[in-house]
Formats: structure tokens, sequence, C-alpha cells
């Protein structure tokens, strides 16, 4: 993610706001779980940044179930994008959520 | 903190290892709690950039065992620097956690 802004916008720039801080910490929660974070980098590097749960089961080792719940709860964020083609959905990332956690740090 | 890298280093620039994606999830899960980033964002705008528990207790409203437990899980985690002046114990914030965290986005 690019970021133009000066120094310490954000949690530096001035005193938070309770609901600014709730919303913060949300993102943060979703991104708390190493392997959100692995299935974030693995959409990243897909040639067409996206990705199925089915393509995600070797790589990570985990069950199909398990995955489609951290896509869920990363799409529920508005981490994630969904598209439905056939029978399976497609995730790829949104950056805007990415960008503001960025900038807030 | 600022940000000379270019775009999309960390999650974004090739596949997440296992522990990287455990060290950088230990952080999000610390900041995944909004008084906590209310704690950051307070100490930040300190004319001298460090804080005793006991400032936190009137601008939080939370009792001070409370805050001192928030206190040390970030001390814990490597986020915040302590020293100890007579009675109190004195926080600061260490930016190089951040500084990776906003670099890792």
């Amino acid at each position: 993610m690019s970021n133009s802004r000066p120094c310490c916008s954000g949690l530096f720039s001035g005193k938070l706001t309770q609901s600014e801080a709730v919303d913060l910490a949300a993102i943060f929660r979703v991104l708390g779980e190493p392997v959100r974070l692995q299935m974030l980098s693995l959409i990243a590097i897909q040639p067409n940044q996206e990705v199925c749960a089915c393509e995600l089961v070797e790589p990570l080792g985990l069950s199909q179930p398990t995955i489609s719940h951290h896509l869920k709860v990363m799409y529920e964020a508005g981490l994630l994008d969904k598209q439905r083609r056939g029978t399976w959905i497609y995730y790829r990332i949104i950056t805007e959520k990415l960008i503001t956690l960025k900038e807030a740090i």
C-alpha cells in the first residue's frame, strides 16, 4: 500500500475517539490470526489476485470449511470482496481498509 | 511513522512464512482492543510522550489495575518501554514494532 501522508496520522496524530478506537481495533482483531495473514498473502501473490477456498486447502493444509470461515470473517470485516462464479466464490483483497489501517499507525 | 518503502512490503510482497504470520498476528491481536489504542494515542499526545497508569484513570474512566494490565500486555508485546521512578512506572511507546507493522501492510 502506498502512503503519501506525513508521519503519524491516526493513532499518533491526536486523541483517538472511542468510536475510532473501536473501528480500528476490530480490523486489528480480524488480522490477529496467523492463518488469515497467510491467506491475504496467498491471495496477493496469485497472478489474478483472487482465490476460491478450494485453492487454499493445499497450501495451508486446512479443511475447506475452516478456510471458508476465515474468508467469510475477512469479507464481513470489509477486507475481502467476493464474486460467485459457477460453484465457487472467488475472493480478492479490498485495499481501502488496509490503507486506512496503514495510515492509522 | 514514516514509510519510505515502496508499495506492499510484508503481507503483499510475497508468500508470508508461518513464523512471520505468527509474529505479525500477535501484534495485531494486542492492538485488537479499543482501550489499548486509546492508551497509545494518549501516550503519544503527552508533552513528554510518557504516562504512568495513574494518569490514564481519569481520561479512560477505567480502574488503575485494568489500565496496568493493558500497559503490561503492550509492554510484553514490545510496544511499550517502561521506567520505574519512585512509586510509579512510566511507559512510553517503542516505535520499532509499530513501524514493522506499518511496513508489513
